[in-house]
């Protein structure tokens, strides 16, 4: 596995690899690895890709106050993570290598970035598009796996990928869970015992409504108010940003479900805000 | 030579000529090609490039108002000078093979986009940014030519494609002038024959100013004074949008030339809006 700093090494490493004949695979991450990110990892693998797993905290998917100084940073274990799980090479730039002296140029998605985690996290999302684009152009993978618990994020990503053009494949992978269904998040490390089990809340409200969508009651307000409910009643449950049912393609709120949907929140459970959703489709 | 419409043959023919070890060059235009666009076939091929022109009139780069219904379209024209011109592949792809159903991704460059052109044709540089970087997408070409004769145009370009890390290398050439030193362009067709003559004014305005400042006149009002005097004297200008002498990188004005600067304009000849520019640089 090679380690390196610079755009210039992975580009002359991927070309060989690409030499070789082999398909490229990119796991997009910030670090503090978990077995969320090893799934993308695996699946690579798995796909036969020569993989490429990036690490950059990126300061400008922050929004001002948020935890882009304290977010966890684990290079070490992460690079042993890679190892064991197959990674042949991983790019850990510094920001001055990603951005340089004067970044000027974004790329920005409308409409999409607007609901959800968009209302509360502005200029989040151009961020995220913007360094998977630096990405996608430095590592040129024919494929980046992105994980489905940042669902809102996949479908900008993908969005992008098509008005532009990318010449490469997105593949949103299934969320992981912990055992009480919290799913896997690098800001999970942040919860006290008593908050980790409260945030088994959010899956069971998402699981109580696709039961509740599924037996028949398909009116939206209905099914929201009873995972309001459930996520009120756990006691280190500070805030909730939102709890929205809506459309697939579009993100726009639903009234009622006549077949696909997806259920998605964040909430903020002590200091910590999480997100989770679930895709689920009445008619199967 | 080939001509195809869709990005699914681009995409494959592209790949062939890759295949064979050949460099991609890219020439995007939007047709009615004159001696300015051979100017840069012929550099594409005296590079040894497989050369791909790109015939699209983009409707996202004109602003309410302009000339986009009325832009000149001469495609069989086009299409026998590309291939007098010794082209490869010629790209003519219909509106909705460029933009699809919705199109929701914009890349905007910040700052660069707002002096001089920007100020006057408001989301222009917006409309350029983004087609050219579904274009680069879409050919993936090594080397990518544009005319100097927009070169606000080919600066903004630049920056996106540093600041996005995008593989290729883009290369100014040029500016191509008639006999009476009118800036080559589409546009020009627009011109009444008083007219035409009367243009030849912006390119001397330019000169006068190179000499000025060559002799030591370096305070950019006085100059610029100058200039305007020259262009108001010709009897079909219309109006002036701009005589502006700026700094070669951040397109910010400059009190005094120190050695490097850009000379760029902005007239209205009767109906016809045209740009030229020219680099000086005193200590040379």
């Amino acid at each position: 596995m090679e380690v390196v700093k610079t755009i210039t090494e992975v580009r002359s490493l991927v070309k060989s690899a690409r030499e070789q004949g082999k398909t490229i695979g990119l796991v997009p991450t910030m670090g503090a690895l978990h077995v969320g990110h090893i799934s993308l990892i695996e699946r690579s693998v798995r796909d036969g890709c020569f993989t490429v797993v990036s690490i950059f905290v990126n300061p400008t998917q922050f929004t001002p106050g948020e935890d882009f100084e304290k977010y966890p940073r684990s290079l070490n274990t992460d690079l042993k993570i890679c190892k064991d799980n197959k990674v042949d090479l991983v790019f850990v730039p510094t920001a001055e290598e990603v951005y340089g002296k004067e970044m000027l140029t974004w790329v920005n998605v409308e409409k999409l970035t607007e609901p959800l985690c968009g209302k509360f996290r502005p200029g989040h999302f151009r961020g995220v598009t913007t360094i998977c684009a630096k990405l996608f152009n430095i590592v040129i993978p024919d494929v980046a796996y992105f994980g489905q618990k940042d669902a809102q994020q996949a479908i900008v990503i993908k969005k992008m990928v098509a008005d532009l053009n990318m010449p490469l494949e997105i593949i949103a992978c299934p969320t992981v869970r912990e055992p009480n269904g919290l799913a896997v998040s690098s800001r999970n490390q942040y919860l006290s015992p008593d908050e980790r089990k409260d945030a088994a809340c959010l899956y069971n409200a998402l699981q109580r409504c696709e039961q509740m969508a599924k037996s028949g009651i398909t009116h939206t307000p209905q099914l929201i108010a009873e995972m309001r409910k459930i996520i009120e009643a756990a006691p280190t449950v500070k805030q909730i940003d939102y709890i929205e049912i809506v459309d697939t393609h579009s993100l726009q709120p639903l009234e009622k479900i006549t077949d696909k949907a997806l259920l998605a929140l964040a909430v903020k459970i002590g200091a910590t805000r999480l997100i989770d959703n679930i895709l689920i489709d009445t008619t199967s």
